[in-house]
């Protein structure tokens, strides 16, 4: 298999930390990772690490872990103080999520890991970005992304996403779930080999709108979304309440959840694990897996970061990989990089 | 202390079974039961539960459990069979609620704890009842009642209940917040024995709103509001985004948790709780807590029903007495019954 590729992201946050503090530890991958050389010499001397920098070139391999990190060189436009945000340095940051792109399309890594950028710096560099899930969607020209947010034992989908909540009952139409569904539903057969998933479904009303007396958009929106999408053979469970179905029962009877907003479906995932999940993008035509927290600016250098997230995030990505690789030929969707 | 009284609900349902089997376990309380006496003795006979039956009269001792159960009998209508519903016994099941009103209200009892009623039956029966909580605040004539679901280790309050999710976003005004916010913060002082609760409060939007880039309602709304309550001596964390306070590092600074809407506070408690919650009711002048589960017609009789949360309900509502006998002539809110 081809290695990952992990963007190490905000370098003035906890990226390059947690890159190295993983290449520490006696586990091994392969994965490379992009980032200014000099920032990772200088920010494993500020953690008191002690690991080899190895630079890498498409086609070698790519040691990671066990003391060692093959890095694919980006320069930053200006030297970099821990947890000082300078906006010189957005289109390095916007670079390394290029070259990875790039990289995957040239069939040198079978999937991407993202470590956390800080939006409001790159937008300060009058770019206009609004999030790693959408430049990625736009460099890929696809029409439908999927965020799915997953920890031990437990995936969770959303319709919409960052979304104020006024907006949510009138962002939720029939085409919407289908889209989100039918992506859902690919993924999770091509990027995770499921054969036939089973998908739990949310209402949009508390109570799946009792049969209506609790608001309509079941009745006239979803249950005729979801019985289509049975049509065309997906496997659905719901509408349901979702405070029945985020119960260790009724979980058990599927393989995702589909929630219709943020706060239905991710306070329960979040509490689950522990605060630490793993954001996946399905939709595009690569895989690409992130940590689900920010830079952690003041932690920078310290040592003190956590990198369970991003250790679990290179894990689903390759777990993603070996089953896209597997499914590869059975679908367009399911693009393994050779 | 005076015994609790449990109001059977449904005669067609659990609520009976759930009264006996609690009534079999070796535990001792003081309680008694609002039923039909023949209904009870039918279904301890359908159960196989042989549990001494007492008729019970104000200030006698009520034991509860180790085989003794003690009934305040109110006749049914029409005879019982176990899962068919029948609107001709709705009258009874109101007046169970009725009788126990009276009795807290006459000193007798010193909290009341409810068992699953069928909203639909009362219906078809002509009747204008819309739920447990409306008919006691109504009875109580209370303008602002709250509804707290608690599990072992978690408390969650809602400042909205039952509306359709289109309706929440325009239902959060800075008076509800701030009513709920009150009632929520004098019950958990004088109700459980907090002396200044630390509340710990979710935003409407997603990332509670993102500084206005997610919904404006937190800047409108809801910063306002908690800075006003802050100025009256309250304890409040937030507006936090719903997943990060859902978390146990951050539930462990605060004693209860505030979620504006249904989906965005149930669905955590539900799963920590495998399910099983309690209902309370906060802000009539008496205690009432309840099972957060249905009637399970189909249970009825089989003794298959799980009488846990009837268990704990009574656990609470037991707390919660022992908690405002000792606050008692503290405050208005916090009646003791003597």
């Amino acid at each position: 298999m081809q290695p990952l590729v992990i963007t190490s992201g905000e370098p003035a946050g906890i990226g390059p930390d947690i890159c190295l503090q993983l290449a520490a530890r006696p586990a091994r991958h392969q994965a490379v990772v992009l980032c200014d050389p000099d920032l990772l010499q200088a920010r494993a001397r500020a953690m008191g690490l002690n690991i080899d920098i190895f630079t890498w070139t498409p086609g070698q391999p790519a040691p990671f872990g066990d003391g060692e990190l093959c890095v694919l060189p980006v320069a930053c436009a200006e030297p970099v103080q821990c947890g000082q945000l300078d906006p010189a340095n957005s289109r390095y940051v916007l670079s390394l999520l290029d070259r990875a792109v790039d990289g995957i399309e040239a069939g040198h890594f079978n999937a991407m890991v993202t470590a956390p950028v800080q939006k409001s710096v790159i937008s300060d560099a009058g770019i206009a970005f609004s999030g790693h899930t959408e430049y990625l969607q736009q460099r890929a020209g696809v029409d439908q992304v999927v965020m799915m947010l997953a920890t031990e034992g437990l995936m969770v989908a959303l319709v919409t996403t960052h979304l104020p909540l006024r907006a949510v009952p009138d962002a939720i139409t029939r085409e919407l779930v289908q889209r989100v569904a039918r992506v859902l539903n690919d993924s999770l057969q091509f990027r995770f080999g499921l054969h036939s998933p089973r998908i739990l479904v949310c209402g949009l009303n508390p109570h799946a709108g009792e049969g209506g007396h609790m608001g309509q958009e079941e009745i006239d929106t979803l249950i005729p979304a979801l019985d289509e999408l049975r049509a065309e053979g997906l496997q659905l469970i719901g509408p349901l309440p979702a405070d029945t179905l985020f119960t260790d029962k009724v979980l058990a009877r599927g393989d995702v959840a589909l929630a219709m907003y943020h706060d239905q479906g991710l306070p329960v995932l979040k509490y689950k694990g522990f605060g630490d999940a793993v954001n996946i993008t399905l939709g595009l035509p690569f895989i690409r897996t992130s940590v689900d927290h920010g830079t952690a600016l003041d932690l920078a250098g310290t040592g003190q970061a956590n990198p369970g997230s991003l250790e679990t995030a290179m894990q689903y990505a390759m777990t993603m990989a070996y089953h896209s690789s597997q499914a590869s030929g059975r679908s367009p969707s399911a693009q393994a990089p050779h």
